[in-house]
């Protein structure tokens, strides 16, 4: 497949935006991180003074095979149930979307259920769940690639509308125990240091859990050099689309704030097809699940906000929206020295 | 003085946020600390399902005598000067009380110049600055025990018009300088341990600042069990300001949300005059002047932000507010799993 180009980031819009924060009324560097995230926003964005006024959240939906081993603590039909639920507005993510002001965009990219026509779903299916990785390859390697494809033109098209901040967001019951596959492979890691208890299993799933992600692997020996292999055999298609999310969005020089652990599986998959992608990703927060970390310090990124949350469908992520406005704001709308006639040290 | 009553918090109403939480369409628990912060401002408000439609911070604004000797980076006049920012609307806790829905009141409790009768300050004044605590006590017992009651009519006059929320924010240079000397003695920890560079001196001028404090407070020696002998000796104006903000707004069961270094040397005064103000207390951030982290150790609390500020004027407590209003939002708004229709475990 062919990859998107990612620009470079843009060191002199940087520059501008770290020169005006040298000269706003606060000791230099007593905004912390908010001024760090203004100049890094304003390197991506390749504009001095960022402003998001176009927020969107992408929530891709998929099932796994693998759910029907009992990995999980849910039964898969929630899947399509929270579905439902995020075209209702009763979900946690439309809670904290509307507080930021943020668009949703939903994805079937491949539920196990037949929405049909059902309107206000992006009908994108690849197939219906992916295979069990404990018998065989979770997809084909077409599948893998096409899944991506999906995450890339959702959001070059969320962009043509003027989105112009996007974070990743997900459903898919089962979907912690391909991340963690994914985790342990990319991040050269043991599988019980990246997996977790996920939406809430006890310690004797746990176990069988690491079990089953080991015996996946061993089965479906992914080549930890060819993301899209390890994709195809131990991934998921909501984690290649919103690996196609974040490829898509840099290559526009549009923010990705990337959320909790199933997102940060996508972010390695994104950062290892195309490095430069890390540049334009934000961590949004620090989850419970232990591979979040890793993953994070894989990557070099540093989480925005720590709250003990682990729900995933983008919700760490639309909060940390409010972080990044935040920074945004302070940039643009704070007074000078000179402006407000203060005296500087 | 007569301090007003604390109610205690309302248990019962915290267990209708409990159960609340139980049935929303997430895994309990997943939303982390969200959910445990809802829980809590149930049992301050004393309602099941609080919200927060009138947010407002507190600045108060009062110069040192001791920053006549070289404790901060910045010169005095820099007070005032600040003060005219906050009302043209060009400082940080502007540019963020804006974006949080947030009224700022800023109340002039003993700035070292004449603002006259000039429009959008209350004028409180107890004296043009403390005196320099190197030669003698800050204020005098009346003094503070005036300007805890300033803060205390401020916050219920702002309750009564309807605020629902209360930040705490101040300026005053050389303000780290008290605050430190009251962190020392109120937690008995050691002054370096509880002494930084505030507005951004050096290694040296730290130093200075640390040798003046320890002075200070051998001089004066003020009774650690007496907060107010503390106060007097070792405060300043707009930190018993502060204390009052926190203890009136207890006492109407409205959730204090405390900012950084100086706004928690406030709480710890307001705590240990009365213990039961710690329940009505939020922890905005972690600041990276490092008492701050004595402080919240000492209280209790957990901080809601940690992004490296070191401003002060309210500017953690209000974008903590973010948090606080997505915390409640998620429980008032969120769906259950029966009315969505979606399987629990």
């Amino acid at each position: 497949m062919k990859l998107p180009i990612i620009p470079k980031l843009d060191q002199e819009a940087a520059q501008k935006a770290r020169s005006r924060q040298e000269v706003l009324t606060k000791p230099l560097g007593s905004l912390g991180y908010l001024e760090e995230l203004s100049i890094q926003l304003a390197a991506m964005t390749g504009t001095a003074r960022p402003d998001f006024s176009h927020k969107g959240v992408i929530v891709m939906a998929a099932d796994h095979g693998i759910a029907l081993s009992g990995v999980s603590a849910y039964p898969r039909e929630v899947t399509p149930q929270m579905v439902f639920n995020f075209l209702n507005g009763g979900a946690a993510i439309n809670v904290l979307a509307k507080l930021a002001g943020a668009k949703i965009t939903v994805v079937d990219i491949g539920v196990a259920y037949d929405f049909q026509q059902k309107e206000g779903i992006l009908h994108k299916k690849i197939a219906p769940g992916t295979k069990n990785m404990l018998e065989g390859p979770a997809m084909t390697r077409d599948e893998a690639e096409r899944a991506i494809q999906v995450g890339i033109d959702t959001v070059l098209t969320e962009i043509e509308t003027g989105i112009d901040l996007v974070a990743t967001g997900e459903m898919g019951i089962g979907n912690t125990t391909p991340s963690s596959a994914i985790t342990a492979i990319l991040t050269d890691s043991p599988v019980e240091s990246v997996t977790g208890h996920g939406t809430g299993i006890d310690d004797q799933h746990l176990s069988f859990k690491i079990n089953a992600i080991e015996s996946a692997i061993r089965k479906n020996a992914p080549n930890p050099n060819d993301a899209i292999d390890v994709l195809a055999k131990v991934g998921g298609f909501e984690i290649a689309g919103l690996a196609g999310v974040i490829l898509g969005a840099a290559s526009r020089r549009v923010p990705v704030v990337v959320d909790g652990f199933i997102s940060g599986a996508a972010a390695l998959i994104a950062a290892q097809l195309e490095p430069a992608t890390k540049d334009y990703m934000l961590a949004s927060h620090q989850s419970v699940e232990i591979g979040h970390a890793v993953i994070w310090k894989h990557l070099g990124l540093r989480p925005i906000l720590n709250l003990g949350m682990r729900l995933g469908e983008g919700t760490g992520a639309v909060l940390a929206f409010q972080v990044i406005e935040a920074a945004t704001r302070l940039l643009n709308e704070m007074a000078s020295f000179e402006e407000a006639g203060v005296s500087d040290k």
